[in-house]
Parts: C-alpha cells; structure tokens; sequence
C-alpha cells in the first residue's frame, strides 16, 4: 500500500525520538497500520544535527514552511513547541488540507481552540496525545475510553520535573532550591525552570485535559496555577506525619455552577497509589460516574516515550484519514457544536480541604482562640499536631487539616488568625484532596 | 442525526449497568458520539427481570435469535457470556451485517480466532473492551495507544476475586478456604468459584492481550494457569519479610523462540505500584520498547465499571461505522493478514525466577548440601532465610528466592533436593517477577 508520507518540524529530544522509534519498529508498525508511515522530510534550524540524527536518509531542509506547503506530506508534525512560529506552522498546514500531529500544550491551552476551529472547517485532524503525559494514551482514554462517563474530575502528576523535586525533598529532608540544583545538574529540570516548577506547564496540560474531559473550550488563562518553590520541607514532613504525600496536582472538576481548573501542591493520603507515584513518572487518576476511579500512569517526559505518543497519533491518522470528517473522533471528544461555554470558576470559589500551619506563643488559650475562629468560620478539623515548644523557644508549631470549606471562607478565617496578637507571622496553607 | 439502534442480548449485572448507564448519560454520550444510541430490543430469557429494568421502555423478547437477524438492528451487545448459544447468536449477528460488541472472554479466548475472521469477512467490527479488565480501558491503550512500541510483555491483575482473596490472606493471615466463604457471602466470589479461583478467567483476559500486543492468534489452550487454591498463607507471610507481595497474574512476554503466555501466584517486589493494588481492583502493567512501563488501573468488574466498557465501544463503532472497512482500527491491532504464528512456549521453556521453601532437618550441613544442588544447576541465590527451629521441633524451613532459570532447569533442581533424605515431602515453588 502507499506509504502515508509525513513531514517532520523540529528534530530536537522528541523529534529525534520519533525518527529512531519509527524507524526501529517500522515492521511491527505497518503491521498495526495496514501502510508505511515514512518521515519523508525534516525541517530544523540546525541542519547539521538533523542531518547527524537522520544520517541523510530524508530530505532535510531550514524552512519548515515549505514542509507545510509542499503537497507530497500527509501529516505535519510539530515539534518545535512555544506559541509563536509554531502556531503559524500548524495553521498553515491546517490550510494546505495537512492533518498535524503536535507535542506541543502550551499552544494548545492557549490557542486551541482557535487551531482546533480551523481543522474542522478544513476537516482535518489534530491530534496531541504527546501534549499529556508524555507516553501515556491519558487523552485516548479520556476521549475514547470513558466516553459512557459523565466525567466528575481529574488529578494529574503531569510534570515529572516537579514531581523528581517533590520526590528527593521527602526523601532527603533537602529544601526546593537544592533539590533544584540537583534536578538541573541530572537534566530533569531546565536551566530556566520557571515553567515546571511554577506550574505553568501543568496548567497547560490540566487545560487540555479540562476541555476534552468536560466539552469546554480551552480555558488557560481562567485556571489557578500555583508552584512548589515557595513549598517548605518542613510542610512535606509534617504531611508525612500526618500520613500525606504533597505532590504537585493538576486538578479539573465539574461543579454545579461550573468547573474547578487548578494546579498546585497538594496532599493526598499516602495510602492512594497516585501519592505513591515517585521520580519524573507521571499520573493521572479519572473519576467517571459509571467507572469509578481509574488511573494511568508511566513516563511523562523524554525523547521515546514521548515519540510513543507522537506515533501512536500518526498511526491513528493513517487509519483515520480516509473516513468523513463527521464520522472521526473528535478533537475535543465532544463534537464541536456540542461545546458548552461552562466557565472555570475562580479559586476563592473552589472547595477542598486544608493544610494549616501557623508560629503561635506557647501559653494557655492560644489554641482555643484558633479554633473557635475556624468554629465560627464553620470549618471542622479533622487532625491537628501542636508540637511541644523547644527548649528555650517562646514559640511553637501548630499544624492542622481541616474538612471541606469554600476558599473564601478558609482565607477569611486565616486572616482572623493572623491577626491574633499570639499568632507570628502567615499561616503556612496547603490544599489537600482526598482523591 | 438518525439514531444508532442496539439490540442487548441479556439484561443480567452487566446488561443491567449497560442499559442504565446508557440512559442516564444519553445526552452526554450523544455530544460525544454524534448521535444519539438508542437500545430498541432487550433479550433475555427472564423477560419479567427484562420488564423490571427496562421499565417497558423498548421491546422485550426472549428469542435472541430474532435480534440478530432483525435489520432494524445496527449493533448486538452479547453479555449472555459462555461458549454455547453466545457464540452461535454472534456468528449469526456477525452473518446478517451487525457490529457485534461483547464482553465475552471466555467466547474470544476460545474462539475467537474463527469469530474475528468471519467478522473481517463479512466488514463488520467485534468490539471487546469489557472482556477485559472491565471499564479499564486496557484493549484500547493496547490496540490504539501503544501502536508505537514493541511490546515487550504486560502481567496483570485482571481477576478482582482472587485479588481480594489474597489480600485478605495477607491482611488477616487466614487460610485460602476461609476467605474464599467470605469473599462468596461478600458476592464477590460465585457459589461455584473454579474459574476465578483455578486462573481460568484470567487466563481468557491474558491470551486476549497477548493477541493484540504480539500479533499473534488467540492460544488459549497453549496458556499455563495455576489457580490460588493451593497456594498457602505461610509463604504470603514469607514472601511479605522478604519484601514480596504475593498476587495472581496474567503474564505474557515475548521471547525470541515464542511468547509465553500464563496465569499463576507471583511474587513481586513491595514497592512495585501494582503490587499495591487491593481488594478486587485491577491493573495492567505493559512494558514497551519505546514508551517504557506504562500501568492501568481500576474496577475489573461490576455492573457499571464494565457497562463503561460497553459503552465505549459502542461510541467507538458508533462513530467508525461509516469508514471503510480497510482503514478501522484492525480487531486484533494488527492488519488481519499481518498476525504471525509465533507458538506459546511450554511452561518448562518459561525464564523466571523462583521462590522455594523446604522443610529440612535442623542439623549441619543440610544448607551446603541444598546449595550445592542448586549452584550445580548454575543457579543462583537472591535471598535466603533459615529459621531456627522450634523448641522441641527436629525440623525447620529454609526459604529462599533465586536469579532467574528456565523452569525445567528449576523442576530438576528441585526434584534432587526433594530425594535429600534431610528434606521433608515437597519443595513449594512459587513463580517471582521483578516487573
């Protein structure tokens, strides 16, 4: 049969990964997609390291618009990530009648739906299982698999550089901007980290997820997005006491009068598997009405597994590309005329448990004044640690989960305790999901 | 959009979840799928059981055989379960131009071979993600979101009733018969639990997986399967000191001579996820060349967890129905003319490594006569644990886990140390994989 001929952009860690995988496993490939599937021409900067990782045996060019253009490709895949020339490339693809395969979150969170809008009407497919999780099929599982589900939320580590963080920090006691440095030198963090440690690429991720779980359009700069630097080991040790594991979740949830779409530490009971989820490995946990949990878990980051994801969506492709448009898939799991405009709700309006820990004076009542603020607030505390003052020390520790409260409510209450004159300080919040 | 109509043969707990499940969330399973899926016969041959679920919302027969052949039907859902009449009415569905979507795996374990081909024949798709690991979407992520990889091997936990069974061993230190009673008056064991218990069940699932991830045929009679029936709670205990955990799986590797397919107590290290995995839930754990481990988890069973399954297929052909036959997802992931013959290896052939525990003579020399034996047969030693014997007591137990052998090279081993006269009746031998 005619090969499907595919027009690679961007030949870096993932892009190279796509080459050597699809080429080693070409056979056992064409077996599963009834055709070849051939990279019949590279586009990268650097022609010199497209040229070593092909070792010639495609055409390789510097102008990947010409890729986009050229009527002999099939599908476009886009690996040079960002939002700026890339967005132009897919949509110029998308405008030449090219199905695309992307990696790339940060456009599709931003972006998206605009891209997803002009694939329809071009009756193109997008696909981006490489977007989430890297090698795990979280967004066929989401879109095909639990389609009998009334999805009710998600909760996602689905960044394995926070996650390595997170997991050396228990392990050794060591604080964030160590572990860091260590994250760095490993090559599990960048050298500018910003968007793993302060969450933005699990909010990207999140977004995606939110979108094809619930039929909602891709809502970015509606979600919450808290990271872990300013995350004290003092706090992962106390959770532990208290039988927690803090991890960085990517959290979407279908409420009443709206969706919860937010990203930060989190403490989960250590007895779920997803607490016990370690190193860069990623997870994602779906509650459906009608399945119950489920789970998915594997390598979220990396040239193969991420080229896994890349070439199970160009396969899907390959045997998808013949059928009607109406008849495929949907981007978005939803048809497109079936996506409602739920709004994200803003994060004073979500409801979750707390973390509390606050430096209060060591002396009779203090603990009665704190939680008669929360008895008032209507907040009732489900585990509480007040540490013995140490030797010499005015002061001590007071830790304290609570139950299920509106956040407007919890910062309120905070605020009252903080303004105790026996209360030093902030008082240290974590939210904390049952799961 | 004109309605697709499904014909359900057999409204028992799965048939029951399907119809339920398929009504409460039409809407949303509309706005997926594009139009909407509409049950319009249930046959059963308790119609009073069918009239009580069904409310008398749609026609009720107890001839199955007339939905199969009704051309007012697009899709037969078989959840009658067995090899009898299920197989008939399928091939008869499959005959008259229906897709056929079926949680039946002892049927497709059995004889599946024959079905897939008729059904490629006659153009029409079997759908069969609810044959294993209920609302897991496993079939899927093998079929469609692993097509990258070469699969290496997959184990699973893919029967929930011998998983609860032995986690209530480990958990209360009772014998096998005892928590079996429980398990049967907790409804998670049936009055007549031989399938579940002897392996059988899982070992359907596991010959299912092992076709879609190697390409291979349906070889269930080729599979190994030993049950959980003779399998004492002293060597869970055992197993636990040396950081094990002891679970039923479904394995399935490729190796270069041949796939080995089989069902049997494993040990598995502690701090493995899927080692973590209680009570009746699920999981598959997939190893790909590319994509690296990648787990699954969730609920193998119930009403609602595998009517999840259903559905999900039911969207699937749904939406894929129109495609030429040529270009859907292929039955079995590879392209029909693309499966190979690669036979199942005897169980003698099978490489793994191996958990003994002998009841020996407590007096010098016993051990090096024991380990020369084994260091003979060139194999190894992992761990080794001798305990002393009680007050009193001329005998005692040595446990011990080797490095990997083939398992005739394991059985001889075994039979010289069993002729030691210091060696009481047999050796216990459990399988161990380091997953």
């Amino acid at each position: 049969m005619k090969p499907i001929n595919v027009g690679l952009l961007g030949i870096g860690t993932v892009g190279g990964g796509t080459y050597t995988v699809l080429k080693r496993n070409a056979e056992e490939i064409t077996r599963r997609a009834g055709r070849p599937i051939r990279i019949v021409t590279v586009a990268d900067k650097n022609l010199a390291l497209a040229r070593q990782v092909t070792g010639g045996e495609v055409e390789l060019t510097d102008d990947a618009f010409s890729v986009v253009t050229d009527p002999g490709i099939d599908i476009v895949v886009e690996l040079i990530g960002g939002y700026g020339v890339a967005k132009e490339l897919v949509l110029k693809a998308i405008e030449n009648g090219k199905h695309v395969v992307t990696a790339n979150k940060a456009l599709l969170a931003v972006h998206g739906n605009e891209i997803f809008a002009a694939a329809q009407k071009k009756g193109v497919m997008v696909a981006f299982e490489a977007a989430v999780a890297g090698g795990i099929p979280i967004i066929k599982a989401l879109r095909e698999g639990l389609t009998a589900n009334r999805i009710e939320w998600l909760a996602g580590i689905i960044n394995g550089t926070t996650n390595f963080i997170l997991s050396e920090m228990r392990d050794k006691g060591l604080p964030f901007a160590e572990v860091l440095k260590e994250a760095q030198a490993l090559g599990y963090a960048e050298a500018d980290p910003t968007f793993d440690v302060e969450g933005v690429d699990a909010a990207h991720k999140a977004t995606i997820m939110s979108a094809i779980a619930f039929g909602i359009p891709m809502q970015f700069d509606k979600a919450y997005i808290e990271g872990i630097s300013k995350l004290d080991s003092v706090d992962i040790g106390y959770a532990e006491q208290l039988g927690y594991r803090i991890k960085l979740l990517g959290i979407a949830r279908r409420r009443e009068n709206g969706v919860e779409l937010r990203v930060h530490p989190t403490l989960i009971p250590e007895k779920r598997l997803i607490a016990n989820v370690e190193g860069a490995m990623n997870a994602v946990l779906v509650q459906g009405d009608a399945v119950g949990a489920t789970l998915y878990y594997g390598k979220g980051a990396g040239a193969e597994p991420t080229a896994s994801a890349v070439i199970a969506d160009l396969v899907d492709v390959t045997r998808l590309h013949t059928s009607d448009p109406e008849h495929r898939v949907p981007h978005l799991a939803f048809q497109p005329d079936q996506v409602r405009d739920v709004p994200v709700l803003p994060i004073e309006e979500v409801v979750t448990s707390y973390y509390l820990r606050m430096r209060v004076e060591d002396k009779p009542g203090v603990l009665a004044d704190i939680t008669r603020i929360l008895a008032d607030s209507s907040i009732s505390i489900e585990a509480l640690i007040q540490k013995e003052a140490a030797e010499g020390e005015a002061h001590t520790d007071i830790i304290m989960l609570t139950h299920q409260t509106a956040e407007k409510n919890a910062n309120a209450a905070i605020a009252r305790i903080e303004a105790l004159p026996v209360v030093q300080g902030k008082v240290v919040k974590l939210r904390m999901e049952t799961l």
